[in-house]
């Protein structure tokens, strides 16, 4: 059998696969999310100066592109707002239209000082006191540009519970191929924003805070996000960066996120399932009823 | 509430948290899976011309730094075997205890030339046709240094389907936290070998990868993988490097892993669960009673 991959819109592909079902073999279509890499180019510097560099190369599923890379640039700490992006377009003419849309030019703003030393990947080499959890959480608060309120927005417990329903009843991509990540954001009320869905966790937030930024509507100081999947530092890190004061999740937190989170006063929900979950830290914004 | 996050042993943090379940609030103590940075450095060229780098640093959980190292650096095409490794050690003495133990001095041999092109974020930039999924799975080609063998070995449909239970059964961490990812190897009798978990899907992966290749048990080609997630690009490139015939995963690939995996005469099975599992391509290594 060959697995002849076909393209059904840019955020699933059918497959012909297999299903092995009680010793039984059936030849079924199946629905893939779609995976593809993104490369991020930069165009900045001052009018007669401009110069452009590759920043970086993430594997995203299709679509919402734009999002992606003002959600990445922002939570890097690379722009602060939407007004420091001037365009965005997706280049290359020479290229087959597929590489063509693998391929984002961002036009930085002429007055934007670019400083590649805030990238992520650098916060934790250039702290001087060596490398560790304590120092990647003293590392965000040099880029972090909004923070949490303290004991602000309140949410109702069974608010909370309710959230994962409401995703699951718009994860589209999800529901078709079982095999993507989701990121949603919620009023303190429960009324559903945005939802955004990518194979790569970190996108899926980047595509939904970048989406938020666009519309010019940050910092997110009166929203819940809720996420599909576990919480590592880095989805705790982007969160604090746009000033979310409620993060929950499905599944678990690791070590780093909760001490990451309550240095920064964020409530911090894991195992977000069924009647019950778990508050690792800023309990005070949940209500019980 | 406080979330005092206290560490137990190396891969598990202890932490207060409030269990809210049907309205009401219990104090609990919850176990994390422990997240912090690993800072992998190199020591390279031949004797009067050592040079030193930083190569990446990566979130994950301590413990198995060495074997992470060794399979990262596999994978990503810097080393073909465990002899091109000297030496490997913590550094840092004049560090904090914890920041030490998150930076990993990897010594290379004198003989081995390095060549930092070959790493995995360059695969994409440097195609000349441009930047998509097909340039990715032929950047593969270009590095890989083993490949599964076709047709071998077959491995039976109710041998498979018991994977999951077996890996579940080992999973230290991930009973204690709920929080973890898993790869383990098994031989096409279904025989567990060997069992890593990290926060990190991709690090579980290496670390799984890079104990073998300590063992000097490269390429695995008489072996089947498990993976507790979903199955991404990454992942599937990462095992072709090793020659892994079967890679199987309890949730769902991408598009773009079972592009690679077909190219490479790999078996690919998603869904792996209860009586049921779909093999996305080779299947004739599976073999129905």
């Amino acid at each position: 059998m060959a697995a002849t991959v076909k393209q059904i819109h840019k955020s699933t592909r059918e497959v012909a696969m297999a299903r092995i079902e009680n010793g039984r073999t059936q030849a079924r279509t199946d629905f893939l999310a779609c995976e593809e890499p993104l490369e991020i180019k930069l165009a900045y510097g001052p009018r007669g100066q401009r110069q452009s560099r590759s920043l970086a190369v993430t594997m995203r599923t299709p679509g919402e592109d734009e999002e992606l890379a003002a959600g990445f640039l922002f939570t890097e700490g690379i722009i602060g707002k939407a007004a420091d992006i001037k365009a965005m377009r997706h280049v290359g003419d020479a290229l087959a239209e597929e590489a063509r849309e693998n391929i984002l030019l961002v036009e930085l703003s002429e007055e934007l000082p670019v400083d590649f030393d805030k990238l992520n990947r650098h916060f934790y080499t250039s702290s001087s006191c060596g490398i560790c959890g304590k120092a990647s959480i003293d590392m965000v608060r040099s880029v972090s540009c909004y923070f949490p309120r303290r004991d602000y927005p309140l949410i109702q417990a069974s608010t909370l519970q309710a959230l994962p329903d409401k995703l699951s009843r718009q994860q589209a991509i999800f529901e078709c191929t079982g095999g993507i990540h989701a990121a949603a954001s919620f009023t303190p009320q429960g009324q559903l924003l945005v939802v955004r869905e990518d194979v790569g966790r970190h996108n899926a937030l980047d595509k939904l805070l970048g989406a938020s930024l666009l519309k010019g509507q940050m910092p997110l100081r009166e929203q819940a996000i809720l996420l599909s999947g576990r919480l590592s530092f880095e989805l705790v890190q982007k969160s604090v960066m746009a000033g979310v004061p409620i993060l929950a999740a499905v599944g678990a937190p690791s070590s780093l996120a909760v001490e990451l989170a309550e240095e920064y006063g964020m409530t911090l929900v894991g195992f977000l399932r069924g009647q019950a979950f778990n508050i690792y830290c800023g309990e005070e914004r949940v209500v019980l009823e």
